[in-house]
């Protein structure tokens, strides 16, 4: 029996401001570093702890993690940081505030690019500035592995790989594992994790900064999962996530 | 031809109450901080970059570190932590007041266990709450490999082979490295690659936050070195690092 901890980062600034993010390497905002140390305080008063760490290559997951780390007093651990657990890539919609994205484009196409399953928002474009082979950290991956969008099926399928090569290996070695990630990238593995029907785990919605703690068996198939945290706040936060877009849902 | 970057921590809040601290786990100070923050811009302007970064277990190394990171816009590059990083071990004297000690052991007796390179302080007793056998971060060391004090000569003999094992291949191989670590491990890596004799190496002073760069030949052998940063403002620095014991040197 293994337990392990997902964490989706704290409050971004364009969390905030209701920009569709993606691969854009915006930092926490004040709430967002406050819901940090608040899931340090839940995973010490949960008698948990960890000795190796994964996250992303984003700054609002690593300063989550970091935050935790330092508030535990483990900022000594390990971390692996990769591109395989960034957020979902939101395409040419990276940027856009996403209230006026439903106004430009209507509310279905936009529940569309944001709940359906295997739907891809437009792609920017090869000479963007904003691609990711204009970006050091990732001109290791290759044009194959640097996306210009994706849709929650492409997430799934990059997550799953660094899952089931690194981090599943680890925690059948013994490891206690963290993972500080992002909304759709910590979707993609409870989705995998619980076998989460397509058009189900689009609207499964992970609040920011509450710890997830996963208990699996010894072939790490989910026992139960549970959020640590006020439950009512959990659900608050959860609400307000999926309604980001004014959809309605 | 190679470069790389040294980097002692910032001031440590008991950098700051001149205290002997060793491998007591004490913060930076807000100046510490600020130190590191310059440091951050000084290898900037330097136009230097780092792909791989190496620190100790230790919090103001790896704060020092994160700060570093996270204004050079580096936060997702790969850290590894080593105890042979770590401060030299000040034994018994950790804790101690450096002015105190003077007082209470004698000038002679304190300039021994500062500048003779191969003298220890008195150990901590093995019940000691502050020994390493009882910190979970050195569980896995073994019993030969957690000392109880330490001369610089101790120091050098375990920073040495972290230095050939995995340093100098990671440098060959072409990364881009930076060292975080601490007064004692950067003079032991300094004696190692200019062949400082014993006499000479302990009067050689590390000031805090000042990048010292090493380029190093294909062999890895130090074609030159030097600080960033004001030459006047590296003076006072280092000789103040110089007469923390107010023993005059």
């Amino acid at each position: 029996m293994y337990t392990i901890v997902l964490l989706r980062h704290g409050e971004s600034t364009w969390n905030k401001e209701n920009r569709f993010t993606g691969w854009t390497d915006v930092d926490l905002s004040e709430k967002g570093r406050t819901e940090a140390e608040r899931a340090a305080r839940l995973i010490t008063e949960a008698g948990l702890s960890f000795d190796l760490c994964y996250t992303s290559m984003l700054r609002r997951a690593i300063r989550t993690l970091w935050i935790v780390l330092d508030h535990m007093d483990l900022m000594y651990l390990p971390v692996e940081h990769s591109w395989r657990l960034n957020e979902r890539h939101y395409g040419a919609l990276q940027g856009l505030d996403k209230r006026e994205t439903t106004e430009k484009f209507g509310k279905d196409q936009v529940l569309l690019w944001r709940r359906g399953y295997a739907v891809r928002p437009p792609a920017l474009p090869a000479d963007d500035a904003r691609h990711p082979r204009f970006d050091p950290r990732y001109a290791g991956l290759g044009a194959e592995a640097q996306p210009a969008t994706e849709s929650l099926a492409d997430t799934l399928a990059r997550v799953v790989p660094y899952w089931e090569g690194t981090i599943a290996p680890s925690i059948k070695s013994g490891r206690k594992v963290i993972i500080a990630a992002h909304g759709n990238s910590i979707r993609a593995l409870v989705k995998y994790l619980d076998h989460v029907p397509d058009d189900v785990i689009t609207e499964v919605n992970i609040p920011t900064g509450f710890p997830l703690v996963y208990e699996l068996d010894d072939n790490l198939r989910p026992v139960r999962h549970y959020y640590l945290g006020d439950q009512k706040e959990i659900e608050q936060a959860t609400a307000s996530v999926a309604n980001q877009a004014g959809t309605g849902k």
